[in-house]
């Protein structure tokens, strides 16, 4: 049984979040770029600071504007941020982590992007000092795409983020961090790390499992053929694969769980087939035909998609 | 091993598809009404009659303009046609070849644009006499809407299609239904009935029942926090269930085996996350990745996908 409740922009600004000056964003790929981006909208005269261990890519976020400042090292960078945001790929996260413990002040808030929520909990529990505050958000948005240079400022408009406090958040936190996404656009939900892992190994991380199973399952010289169906079921993919790999040795349980339910499906489906069931066929196809239609039109008017 | 090769636009014109003055288009959905709309296109002034059974369809694809003439009887519309296409769903191809048979000059031809080979294939062989010539067709477009209103004259515009004649096929039926394809804007290729089956099961049957068992694998009121990659996953999963419920029972072995296929893929996925085997998991990710991505690149080079 879910226990979260989905909340819309009803959260009253108990903090105010104008009191915010500066944030430090680690990782500069399309998530950090276009939360960077998305800052400069929603927060104007905000100082973004960005790292990236990458020089390339910190000379191409300064460039694109995605930042106002980069530096070479992690730690000195971001001592002056209020809010530090990880944006790297989850693997990265127990070295930031622990490199980045020593130089931030107490009150500082740190939280993430990552697509897995517990395993980051655990590592911030593990190296940040008591006087930091950490609490895990997963914005619901992204694409196929990587590097800073797909970055786009409406990247998180309208989209789901759920965020992660556990009991030793306090409230003026959990407020706070919520405005600030809420200030990005997002619909924020709040839910343990561990309901959200669940929660995401089904509807976000299972389909791209499957996307990748069902690219590996034909002949490549076979899929020249392919009409848009394919394409579209397939198109998570194309995603990086580090990153994606992080996601699923992050969240290995709930994943396979997933995965097992899904085939507890097929299964089901290839019953019907050999016994040539077609009502029951029927009704499979039917049942998901309606549920997709139904979450379409939900989402379109909850403005997450483009009507 | 696949016997067919691919075709691009090298086939001459033997036969002169300028004498081509009727077709007849049975179904009136999506399919049949971009034919016609197509047909319009291409070949201005050629005589589009339409047979629907439902009254309100007939009446609207003809408000529409995607034909020039409907009737309320299947044989004495398609009479005078010298190409009659089948756009019904599947199921119905029995009936309809039935009927129509006894309106039928020698050496009409006839073809489908249904999703599966092997049956309506027999089907034909059953039910019209040797002076008429039956070759499947099958164009690799369409979308998960239905309906006439939904027609578009470009829906066939770049993509694939593939003609499925038999060995009692002329080569002259063959050159002339090759044309007609190219004319409205695909690229054909000729494989075995029998071939197609195999090669549609894996690269569309297939995604259409893993779009389904994602979606009936997970709470409706789970996936409101999906998204763009759930959406796009199973987009498919809208299409219309009756379509689709004949397509995979027409087609039923080749997509069982396809399905047995993709759990095996599934499944090396599931243990290589229980055995904790990170490079193996971002091995079968990146491949994954670059096949889907070449797929990609060619398919823009086809000019199969807008740039």
């Amino acid at each position: 049984m879910l226990t979260w409740v989905y909340r819309r922009k009803e959260i009253a600004n108990s903090f105010n979040i104008k009191e915010l000056r500066s944030v430090g964003i680690i990782g500069l790929g399309l998530l950090g770029g276009s939360l960077g981006l998305a800052l400069q909208r929603a927060f104007p005269g905000l100082r973004r600071l960005g790292y990236s261990h990458r020089p390339v890519t910190r000379r191409k976020a300064l460039a694109a504007g995605v930042v106002d400042e980069v530096c070479d090292r992690l730690g000195e960078t971001l001592a002056g941020a209020q809010l530090v945001v990880l944006a790297s790929p989850l693997g990265t996260f127990p070295e930031i982590l622990r490199d980045l413990a020593p130089f931030l002040s107490a009150g500082t808030l740190v939280t993430d992007v990552g697509s897995t929520k517990v395993l980051p909990d655990r590592w911030a529990r593990q190296y940040l000092p008591r006087s930091v505050c950490f609490i895990g958000s997963h914005p619901i948005a992204g694409s196929e795409q990587r590097g800073v240079e797909f970055s786009r400022a409406d990247l998180f408009d309208f989209a789901n983020c759920i965020i992660t406090p556990t009991r030793s958040a306090k409230a003026k936190d959990v407020t706070l961090l919520t405005t600030f996404w809420e200030k990005l656009g997002m619909q924020v939900s709040r839910m343990s790390p561990a309901e959200h892992d669940k929660l995401l190994a089904r509807i976000s991380h299972l389909p791209h499992v499957l996307a990748t199973a069902l690219v590996n399952s034909v002949d490549p010289k076979e899929t020249l053929f392919c009409g848009r169906g394919f394409l579209d079921t397939t198109r998570i993919a194309s995603g990086p694969s580090d990153v994606w790999r992080d996601i699923l040795m992050t969240n290995a349980d709930p994943v396979d769980r997933s995965i097992s339910r899904l085939i507890k499906e097929l299964t089901r489906m290839q019953t019907a087939l050999r016994e040539g069931k077609d009502e029951r066929i029927q009704k499979l196809l039917g049942q998901a035909r309606e549920r997709r239609n139904a979450l379409v039109r939900k989402k379109l008017q909850r403005k997450e998609l483009p009507v």
